[in-house]
């Protein structure tokens, strides 16, 4: 998960005069930001400071982050006449700007930790298109599956091909491991993730396997979907705090490795809550190669930044 | 899940002349809704109409429900001081409008099809009391459990008290069988679940299991859960749709019988995709004693009816 954010001060000072479109379109302050975390919290990579929809506006769909209300898109993707609209995306034309903070961010960080880049993964993309927005039942998006299959795949088939292009972008850049985030996965059912989700995310895998970085592959609300998310083909399979580690690596395998999983809001418990639960994880994690240790999803608001950095310490210790 | 909602005609037009705390504490329009879906899709029980949050009312909280928001609460628990401030719920004298409304349904129902009743779970109340109504991450309901562990146990207990009282008067009064609904406690993690939730669900399970009505527990995004929530004690767990029932059901064992558990948007898809899926639920139940056909969450607002009863009609000809 992206490590930058508002439970940061010096975030929150430059995200005061920036919009979110802009600090995600401008190298050096998405360089920065990337940075405070490494620069404050000794975590062991840096994740890049990006955002998973910006492939959306140069395929045509109207983007704004509106205050407490998230992403919201004014033209989204109802119909396949509006499929028709979206237009193929020249990743280094359009999205240059990512690789540049890329280059810029490991310039800065000169070998002292990795840097971890990502993108969103097709269904969320296409989740957003379709919805305009967050959604909460996932009607829009589950009835576009049902009722236009063809244009669903084609729909897929479309944001497949900019993932790739964008993980392949960032990559030769120099990130040293890449993310699929599909953060609305877990609202499908195991039949649905099969016929109308997989394939994408697979083909997204395949493809960038060929460039020889480690790949991650994070959703949440995910327990029922732990085999299918790792025959799509990552090295790595995000737990949330919903499964125990250990029960979650053993239906995983040996030969995958987990990212995860304390539960977010344990940031915001006393400090002896903290330690037993940190723990717990690696405790259960054994000491096994191929275990990132991580929140089970992204750092809350208003977590205090000093029990971010007191969990950082825990790992390091242990 | 209740079956009356948006969905139907017949109700939007009550719902258009009476709030929802209204149609909650009018036994005769409480008896109406429930009774409509009986008329119109014969369905093989009726399900009480009532609200989970009804019991906060009379314990001194101030419950409004908010068009688009859900429901509000203006003076939520936020301290072992508010703890205090909760009332005891005599439920004869507060919530007597829903034994009325059991009767004046059972008379109605004369043994047609059997009621079931329901109250929200001890952790689901609790969670709505300290946040105030719905939340994203309930961040405020796991402070309090791991910053106030002993306050937490005694407002869980508080609940238990009361949610034992509401569904002894709804069997008293005749429903045949109970459902406890842990609407929010998909949210918790398994070590949370087992030290905060199951030892206030076990005591509401154990207390009603002397009544002699059928028990189902029913939660959401809870596959990681499902084992524990059997042990809480109930005869029947539901199932949402993120599990393949037969796999669920392994899990539970042939002694724990199963609610669920097709997604509830299957319901806005093209006929033949409902019968596809409608179809491999039952023939994953495999015709096993113990399996109740059902939605995996609420019937969603916008549902056409049609399909509705085309579910059922598919269930009953199966």
């Amino acid at each position: 998960m992206r490590q930058a954010g508002r439970y940061m001060a010096e975030y929150r000072e430059i995200r005061a005069r920036h919009s979110m479109l802009e600090m995600c379109s401008n190298p050096e302050l998405a360089a920065e930001v990337t940075l405070q975390p490494i620069e404050h919290m000794e975590v062991d990579a840096a994740i890049l400071f990006s955002d998973i929809l910006l492939p959306l506006v140069p395929m045509g769909l109207q983007l704004e982050y509106v205050e407490g209300d998230g992403p919201v898109i004014d033209n989204p993707v109802r119909s396949v006449k509006d499929l028709e609209r979206l237009r193929p995306v020249d990743v280094d034309e359009s999205l240059g700007h990512v690789a540049s903070a890329v280059k810029l961010v490991t310039d800065e960080l000169g070998g002292r930790v990795p840097l971890i880049g990502f993108a969103g993964a097709p269904f969320t993309l296409a989740s957003y298109a379709i919805e305009g927005g967050s959604s909460r039942n996932h009607v829009l998006t589950k009835r576009f599956m049902y009722e236009e299959p063809d244009a669903w795949h084609a729909l897929l088939g479309k944001m497949s091909a900019v993932v790739v292009d964008q993980l392949t972008a960032q990559v030769h850049a120099g990130v040293s491991a890449v993310q699929l985030f599909d953060s609305w996965v877990g609202h499908v059912g195991p039949d649905d993730y099969t016929e109308f989700v997989l394939p994408h995310s697979r083909r997204v895998f395949e493809r960038v396997a060929t460039l020889g970085v480690p790949m991650i592959h994070f959703g949440v609300g995910t327990t029922g979907l732990l085999e299918s998310m790792r025959d799509a083909g990552a090295d790595v399979v995000g737990l949330d705090w919903r499964i125990p580690l250990d029960e979650g690596w053993r239906r995983l395998g040996p030969d995958t490795g987990v990212q995860g999983n304390l539960d977010p809001v344990t940031l915001f418990a006393p400090r002896d809550h903290i330690r037993k639960r940190v723990h717990d994880i690696l405790a259960k994690a054994d000491g096994q190669p191929g275990h990132i240790f991580n929140l089970g999803h992204g750092v809350l608001p208003e977590t205090p930044v000093d029990n971010v950095k007191y969990v950082v310490d825990l790992v390091h210790e242990y």
